[in-house]
C-alpha cells in the first residue's frame, strides 16, 4: 500500500482546502516539515515575525475561504496568539501548525529549549484551547491522519481556528495514502428539512405582513459566506438595505435601494428612523458588539427582528437550530416562485453619504479624506482599513458609483497592527486568484509602528501596494476617548519616506506627503499614482485633535457608557 | 481614613519595589491607569508593541530585580504572552498589567471590543496560568488591596512573572491608604536553622575530603541572585570555577582560577575533564537545558554532585528543602572560621579562551569576531547577546582582562527578537542607577526583523546603543541544524544604514559596514567608535555557512539527539 509523510498527508489536506500560500517563520522544531512545503506544491511566504504571519493568515483566509501558518513551539507560537485570537473572534478559519520537540523528548521530560524549563510540553496547547475550535499534538502515527481531518474539518464546521502541533520525529513518518481521497467536510450538513420549511414560511409571512421590511447586511454575514445570498435577497426584495461598520465593503452598494451604515446611536438620523422604525429587520449575521453597535446604542424592536446566524434563525424572538446559509437560498427558490416583490416601496428620502461633497479645506481634514477616498476606489481593489480612525473612517467613503472593491477590518476583536498584516496576506490571495488590480493598507502611524516590518514582504512579493499612513501625531482616537494631552497618546516620530528604503532597498516605490486638500485631490486624481505599479506610501499629516464624525460619535458614547452603564447591553 | 485611588495602590507598591520606568502600549481599557504613572512618580515608557514592551521588561528586571509593563485586555496581552513565557522561563519577576473593560460590561456578557465576541472575559486570565505564579483581575475594591499584595509577594517569592488584571471602573475606586504602610515580603523566608546547619556542616566535609572540587556557576545563580554569594565563595576556595552558556557575563571571570565555560560536549576538552574529573562539583543554579548543556552530554558524576537551587539544596543525590541563599550565606560565614582554603590548588594547565588570537581574517569570520568582541568590552559596558549565533558566540569572548561587565541573553526559552526589547529596558534601568558606560545590543540580521521597531525606544530615549547586527544571509544556526540551501532559512535584505533614519529621524547615529577582520579591528580601536555617544549600527558581514565553534558542536548535538534520543537527558 503506498504510503506518505504525515507533514506531507498535512499538506495535501491543506492543498485540498485551496490554499497555495502558507505563512510563518522557520524554527528548528520544524525546518523538517518546511521542506515539505514546497514538495507539496504549496508556497512559502515567510515573515518578519509569527504576528504578522498570523495576520498574513488571515487576511489570505478572508479572500481565499482558509489559509494555514506554521511556527515552532513556545515562543513561535505565544506570539501568534493575538492573531489566532483575531481569527477565532472574527470567524476566519486557519490552521495554525506548530513543530513540537520530539516525542521522546516529551515523553523524557527533557528541559528543551522554547519549554518553559520544567519538562512540560502540554501548557502552549492548553493556552490554545481558549482560542481555537479544534487542536492536537500529532503524538502516534496511528492517529495522525485521522486527528488531521477531525481538526481541519472542525475548523472548516465552525469557520474559526484550529491548532495541529506535530513533534519534529512525527512528520517524518509515513502512513496510508488512502486517506487522502476521503474528502474533507467542507460544507454545512444540510438543515433539517421540516424546520426549515417552517421557518422559511414564516419569513415570507411576515415580510407579506409587515411594513416596511428593510435588510441588514452584517459582518456575521460576509464572515459566514452568505453575501451572495444576502445579495440575492435584496434584489429580490426591492427593499432598503444597510450595513454596518463591521460588514463596510462586504456587499456591493449597487444593489437597489442602499440606505447607509447602521450602527444605532451612530448612524445618522435618517438611517436610524428606517431601521429602528421598520416593522421587520432582516438582520444577516448581525454581531452585537459595542464597536459595531454605537456602544449599545440600537434600538430596534425585537418583535421586529429575524436573526441569521451561521447556526440558528431567530425570529421574533424564538430561535430555530437552522443554519441561515440553507435558509436563505431556500428563501429565495421559494420568493421567486411567490410573488412578494414589493410593488411600492417608499423611496428612500437620504442621502446614505450626506457629507460627501465638502469644500476643499486647505489642511487636510478627516471630513473631506473618506469621501475623497471613496472617489478613489476602482474596481479590483483591495482595501484593509486598520483598527481606528480607519475603521471608523471608511464606513463614510461611498462605494455607490464603483462595484466588485472588496474591503476586510477587525472591527470585534480590535487588534491594531493588524491590517499591515492582513494587507499582506489577502494581497498574496488575490494575486494568487487574479481577482486584485490594487491593493490599498489604510492605517494610523500609531497602529503602523506595531508591526511595520511587514513593508519588507509587501516589497519584496511585489504586491504594488499603495499604503495610506494618518499621521495625526499619536493615537488620536484614543485621544478622543480619554487623554486628549496626555504624553502617552503620542507616540514616536519616524520618516516614512524611508521605510521602502530600509525594508525592501532594491525593490521600487514612491512616497507622498499629503498636508492639504488640495494637494490629495491632485495625487488621487495622478495616473501615475492610480497605476500603482510600485509599493506607495502616502503620508497623511491630519490634525491632532481631528477624527471622522464616528470617530468622535464613538468616543463619546464609550465614555457614557463606562460612565453611566445603563445603555441597552445586548446579552448572548 | 485617608484613602488612595487603587491604580494609584499598585504603582506605589511597584515603586516600593524599586521600579522607576513602566512598560507598555496604551489601549483605552488602561489609559485613566496610565494618568495614575506619572502622578504616583513614575516614568511612562510607551513601546511600539507589547511584545517588546514584555522584553523591555525582562530587561529592565534582570538590571533593577523586578519591573512593571502595561497592556489592554486580548489583543495587547496576548501579543506579550511570548514575552511573560520568557520570564517565567528564566525567572525574571515582572507585573503584567492589564487594563480590563468595566465590572459591569463583565457582569452583563457585553460584547465589548478585544473579547473573543462571545460575552465572556475570564479566558485571557486562565491562559495566563500557565505562564505566571500569580494573577488576579481586581472586581472588588474590598479585595484590591489584599490582592494586590498577594500578587506582587509571590512575584518576589517565586522570582517569576505575575499578572494583575484593572477594570477600567476599578482603577479610580479610593481604598484606605493604610495598606501601604505593612512592606511587601521580597526577601525570602530563612531555613530551618537545623537543616541549614546539617546541609552546610555536610558541604564542609565534603570540601575537605573530596580531590579537586570545582564551582560551576551556573544561570540560576544569576537568576536567583547568588552572585555576590557565589564570588565570595570562589574566593574563599581559591577553588577553579567554571560558567555556563546561560550565566556568561554573570559572574566576574577574574576571581582566582577561572576555568572556562562547561556545557558537556559542547567544552573544550581541557574544561570537560576538570568538570568531569572533579571529586566535588559545586554546581549553583544548575539549569540542565538542551542548549545549556551540550545537548545533554554533561557527564558528571551524581555522586559528586552539590546541587544548589532556589529552593533546595541536593547533596549527592538527597535533596534538602533549604534555600540556597541562605545555605551559601552560611557556608560562607563558616569558610571563614575553619580553615577549609585549599593550601594547594592544582594550577589550571589549559587556557580557557583557547582561540583568542587568531590572525586577522581577509573575509570576516566567527572564529576571529567573538575574542575580537571581548578585548573589545570595557568597564562599564552592558552587553545583550540575541539567542542563536549571538548567544552561541559570546561565550568565546573573554573577560579575563575585563571587570565589571553585564551580559544577559535568553539561553533557556530562547525566543529571536528577544534582545533588541530586552537591551532597550536593560539599558534604562542602567541609565536610572547611573551603572551603564554602554550599552551594546549583538543580534543576527533574521533575529533583528521581528522587533526592529524598538530601534525607535533605543533612539529617542537617547541610550547611545551599539547594535551589531551579525548580516550572514539569513537564519545560520538553523541552516547549521537542517535545511543548509533551504530557501525558507533566507531573510529579505534591509538596509541596516538606513534603520535610525527610519525610526528616530532627529537622533545623531551612526553606521558601520564591517565585511574584513582589518576593518573589524580598526573600527574596535577607534577612539570615536568606543566613545558611544550616539546610536550606532554596526552590520558585520559574515559567511552564509560561517559560524561560532560552539553552534556548530551544538547543531550537530542536536541533530544527533533528534535522530538518535539515546542521549543522557537530565529528568526533573
Amino acid at each position: 500500500m503506498a504510503e506518505i509523510q504525515i507533514g506531507k498527508y498535512l499538506f495535501e489536506r491543506i492543498k485540498q482546502l485551496g490554499i497555495k500560500s502558507v505563512f510563518g517563520v522557520p524554527g528548528d522544531y520544524e525546518l523538517v516539515l518546511l521542506d515539505m512545503v514546497p514538495e507539496t506544491g504549496l508556497t512559502w511566504r515567510g515573515n518578519p515575525n509569527e504576528l504578522i504571519a498570523s495576520y498574513a493568515a488571515d487576511g489570505y483566509a478572508r479572500v481565499n475561504g482558509t489559509a494555514a501558518f506554521v511556527t515552532t513551539f513556545g515562543p513561535g507560537e505565544l506570539s501568534a496568539y493575538c492573531g489566532v485570537g483575531g481569527q477565532y473572534t472574527e470567524y476566519v478559519p486557519v490552521v495554525h501548525i506548530v513543530g513540537y520537540p520530539s516525542t521522546q523528548a516529551i515523553k523524557s521530560h527533557a528541559i528543551m529549549h522554547h519549554s518553559l524549563g520544567d519538562g512540560k510540553f502540554g501548557m502552549y496547547h492548553e493556552m490554545t484551547r481558549y482560542i481555537t475550535v479544534a487542536s492536537t499534538v500529532l503524538e502516534d502515527r496511528h492517529t495522525a491522519a485521522g486527528e488531521i481531518d477531525r481538526v481541519l474539518n472542525l475548523m472548516m464546521y465552525y469557520s474559526r481556528p484550529v491548532y495541529i502541533g506535530v513533534p519534529v520525529n512525527i512528520g517524518t513518518q509515513t502512513i496510508p495514502v488512502t486517506g487522502l481521497q476521503t474528502p474533507l467536510l467542507t460544507a454545512l450538513p444540510p438543515n433539517d428539512t421540516e424546520v426549515e420549511s417552517k421557518v422559511v414560511r414564516q419569513i415570507i409571512d411576515l415580510l407579506a405582513s409587515r411594513t416596511n421590511p428593510v435588510i441588514i447586511v452584517d459582518g456575521g454575514a460576509v464572515r459566514n459566506d452568505v453575501i451572495q445570498e444576502s445579495s440575492t435577497l435584496i434584489k429580490l426584495l426591492g427593499r432598503p438595505y444597510f450595513i454596518t461598520a463591521m460588514s463596510k465593503g462586504g456587499i456591493s452598494e449597487r444593489l437597489g435601494f442602499f440606505g447607509g451604515v447602521y450602527g444605532g446611536g451612530a448612524s445618522t438620523e435618517g438611517v436610524r428612523t428606517a431601521v429602528e422604525q421598520a416593522g421587520l429587520v432582516l438582520f444577516i449575521g448581525s454581531y452585537p458588539s459595542d464597536f459595531n453597535t454605537g456602544e449599545f446604542t440600537e434600538q430596534i424592536k425585537p418583535t421586529a427582528i429575524i436573526d441569521f446566524q451561521r447556526f440558528t434563525v431567530d425570529i421574533l424572538g424564538i430561535k430555530y437550530d437552522v443554519k441561515m446559509k440553507y435558509v436563505l437560498q431556500r428563501l429565495i427558490q421559494d420568493l421567486q416562485t411567490t410573488n412578494t416583490k414589493a410593488s411600492q416601496v417608499q423611496a428612500i428620502s437620504w442621502n446614505p453619504y450626506p457629507g460627501d461633497q465638502p469644500e476643499v479645506p486647505d489642511k487636510l481634514t478627516q471630513d473631506f479624506l473618506w469621501p475623497a477616498l471613496g472617489k478613489y476606489f476602482r474596481p479590483g481593489d483591495y482595501i484593509v482599513a486598520e483598527t481606528g480612525t480607519s475603521s471608523f473612517g471608511i464606513p463614510a467613503a461611498s462605494l455607490l458609483n464603483v462595484d466588485n472593491v472588496k474591503m476586510y477590518n477587525q472591527t470585534i476583536f480590535g487588534s491594531i497592527g493588524y491590517a499591515t498584516g492582513a494587507a499582506l496576506g489577502s494581497f498574496i490571495a488575490g494575486k494568487e486568484n487574479d481577482s486584485i488590480k490594487r491593493g490599498i493598507l489604510i492605517t494610523g502611524e500609531g497602529s503602523l509602528q506595531l508591526t511595520v516590518q511587514a513593508f519588507s514582504d509587501l516589497l519584496r512579493h511585489e504586491l504594488n501596494t499603495t499604503v495610506f499612513v494618518l499621521n495625526n501625531d499619536g493615537y488620536t482616537i484614543e485621544r478622543l476617548i480619554h487623554g486628549m494631552e496626555a504624553a502617552y497618546n503620542k507616540v514616536p516620530d519616524w520618516d516614512y519616506s524611508a521605510l521602502c528604503q530600509t525594508f525592501g532597498p532594491s525593490f521600487k516605490s514612491r512616497y507622498y506627503r499629503i498636508a492639504t486638500g488640495s494637494e490629495l485631490v491632485k495625487l488621487l486624481s495622478d495616473p501615475e499614482f492610480n497605476a500603482a505599479d510600485c509599493t506607495q506610501v502616502v503620508e497623511l499629516i491630519l490634525g491632532k485633535h481631528d477624527a471622522p464624525f464616528s470617530v468622535k460619535l464613538a468616543a463619546q458614547a464609550v465614555e457614557n457608557f463606562n460612565k453611566s452603564q445603563s445603555g441597552k447591553v445586548k446579552k448572548i
